[in-house]
């Protein structure tokens, strides 16, 4: 993994960056999105789900583009679903694994991007274990470059946010008339930092984060959530729960007593679910640690969206990667 | 590798579950195919083959089809003619090192097939080391998905035995008229005994397998099969000589003397050759230990179809693709 | 790495051998290609970078076509730039990872050849540190076949030479005019010596190399170049400065004293730039060491052409790989 160098110049805030003359041409964080351009990007995933149900997977929109995936970390499943995203809209795609790549200094990163512009990539996609790493390289390429987030340290991971109210407002309908609770390692988690802010942005009736103290951010109030410490009291009557992921890798002190008894206190299983709303619906980003946040009843069962989450998670990219490429979906449809 | 746990239920015979309204829906085993299908089978690929005879690579059948392919055992030249396969019907391929993913249990190989399927992959192509692998994953997947076994263990590598019956019928024509002979490590091949269910489906006029004792299974002459223990007197008149690769990884045992003395009784040579009919086909799976089962001279010679194995086997390929996705290439034609 | 057999016949030239009733089939070296033949080159990589600038990236020429990497030695660069030509061109790319395939024995790489070819694949390109290695495959392979050199050992680096002249002659004009140098490491560099031929065959005005003898190989002076072991002398009012990487891992003797003092002599600083004629253009292969051949201000300095290479490289690449396959660019355009 190689360190990142300090940026060159301050420059804008990503908030602002990520947009040009109110069109997306990053997309690095869901802060600044706004809700309009929230709301657009799920309608446009909402074309390509419609056209998905009716059997039209490949769709010529990115033909001749090509994308670079830019893997510092390894992510099977975020790579792959990427990579489908952009061979379904008929983009070349490239992967680089950039451990691999002579890229130990900083200075080097940059040679790398100055390549991969000069071949005429369009798009790099980014995962990197260091926050802040995709907004770095968005601030350093190319004007005709977009630069989409998959995943920077505990910053950010908006295209998983992007899928999770697309999930919501899909299975739920109005987000301002639901109770939303995320509960876990919400310390740790580049994902519930996005959550949040998408769900804040779309006026979610209410947003619980539930979890110990040991996995929640100091003042986490100060995002816009209730906080619950007790998962019995924080589950009642909410429209959708959101499992996080227990990052195991990336805890380095003693968060957790031990698997065992985080899954009695804060385990999702049928009895718990039973406290929530009787048609809430069950997410988690995936890949579940069964038997830690959540039991296999519950991952199966009935109440259960983890896997159409990853399904909307393709029309939610495809519909990232056109709009940055200025190509709209109803054009075509 | 995985171990792959036991499967939930029972389920169907995989000589049943392959097929669905008498169409081809999996390829698992030639077992249970019948006559009337594996023809069919043969004839498709006779249309694949002739297009690319006159040029005509690239079809566009499987256009917005998306083929995994999940190899747990490495093996280059297998997964290349599966990759090429699904890229000249214009599919998109994904392959996934499965040693490498986090399927270090069953479970977690369920969670792995379960997300495959969310990404609207519509065909898995499975290498396992373990025999019915294919068939325990063909059980589990969802309605759209079609499993094709490209090798699992010791028991089926069902697209080989079809490849090699065609390039029998297009050689040498109708197989009830010929004598074809199976040489070598019976005993580890997954390819023999494909190739003999194939054969005797077919109808072949004689089949024989030719091996010391400790390579042939016990009571193979139940398969339906002549068994010779001598090269010389197993070779006599026939038409087709298929030699097996000397499984050497995968014997635990002394089941062979020394690789020299092996080819002292049973490699093929020129002068063993001669005892075949005049106008006899050699024929390997690939790669071929030169000098152990056979020798260069008559894996280069003007008897080897070899490499027209390797070209033919990507038109059988073709035809199964095209055939589980309910795709008909004279359609096209 | 494997070492290469002997060739079983000494065959014709690989000055002759790439060339087939005048036409390029295979590109090897740039020796034996005849100004002509360059010179089309040149002008069909200029109606890639036409269509290009006109923002047509992708072209049918090579639909239907395979594309087979055989990338004996690691080179992410190289080998992304010909993987994008070809995929331009929309061919089908099978990358291999050739130390990783069972090609042991100069015997097993044969049979490796042999059974791509019997995949229908349509042209090779390789990379291997062993000089010759292109001109050994290109005289095994089967008619139909065409054969693209990457990069053998010190021997050649023909594309990468082509792309030079193309830089030269897009920014420059007519090569008759112009004093051209060449800097650094000669004696271990494949890309010099293709550069010089190139240079040589399209008549360039003057063609100097500037190093340290023990970087320069014996007798430089029969391939048609002035030599200079003085940097200011060699530099003096010349119109092209190519920049050779020191090519640290191939050096197994004391060549140079340290980095350092390699740079105070031979390295391309602002003060040295300004000694050349004062709208000089600036080149290196790359991946360019910085402090050590050249400095970062000259390389983003606004003399410097080298990200533009990159770009032309991949019309370059379009081009050759659209000639030896019997394409026309013009055609479609």
């Amino acid at each position: 993994m190689n360190a990142l160098p300090a940026p060159h110049r301050p420059g804008p805030l990503p908030t602002r960056m990520q947009l040009e003359d109110g069109r997306l041409r990053h997309l690095l964080t869901i802060e600044g999105l706004g809700r309009p351009l929230i709301e657009q990007i799920l309608d446009n995933a909402e074309s390509f789900a419609g056209m998905n149900d009716q059997g039209v997977k490949k769709l010529p929109l990115l033909r001749g583009k090509t994308v670079a995936n830019l893997f510092f970390e390894a992510s099977t499943r975020t790579r792959t679903t990427f990579e489908l995203a952009a061979k379904r809209l008929s983009a070349d795609v490239l992967s680089l694994n950039m451990n691999a790549s002579a890229t130990t200094k900083g200075e080097t990163l940059l040679d790398t991007l100055r390549n991969l512009e000069a071949m005429q990539c369009d798009m790099f996609v980014v995962r990197h274990a260091d926050s802040g790493a995709a907004h770095f390289i968005a601030r350093h390429v190319a004007p005709h470059i977009s630069v989409l987030n998959a995943g920077d340290g505990r910053h950010a991971h908006p295209t998983q946010a992007l899928l999770d109210v697309f999930t919501i407002r899909r299975h739920k309908g109005e987000l301002s008339k639901l109770r939303v609770a995320i509960v876990g390692d919400v310390l740790h988690s580049r994902v519930a930092r996005s959550q949040i802010h998408a769900l804040n942005t779309l006026a979610t009736g209410e947003v619980r984060v539930i979890g110990p103290r040991t996995l929640l951010p100091a003042a986490v109030e100060q995002l816009g959530v209730q906080v619950y410490h007790n998962m019995e009291q924080g589950l009642k009557d909410v429209d959708v729960i959101i499992m996080l992921r227990l990052q195991k890798e990336r805890m380095q002190g003693a968060f957790i007593p031990s698997e065992h008894e985080y899954f009695q206190r804060y385990g999702l299983d049928a009895r718990r679910l039973a406290l929530a709303h009787p048609e809430a619906i069950v997410m988690h980003p995936g890949p579940a640690n069964r038997g830690v946040e959540i039991a296999s009843e519950v991952a199966d069962g009935p109440h259960s969206v983890i896997l159409r989450q990853v399904t909307y998670g393709l029309s939610v990219r495809m519909a990232v990667m056109s709009m940055v490429m200025g190509v709209n979906p109803q054009v075509r449809a």
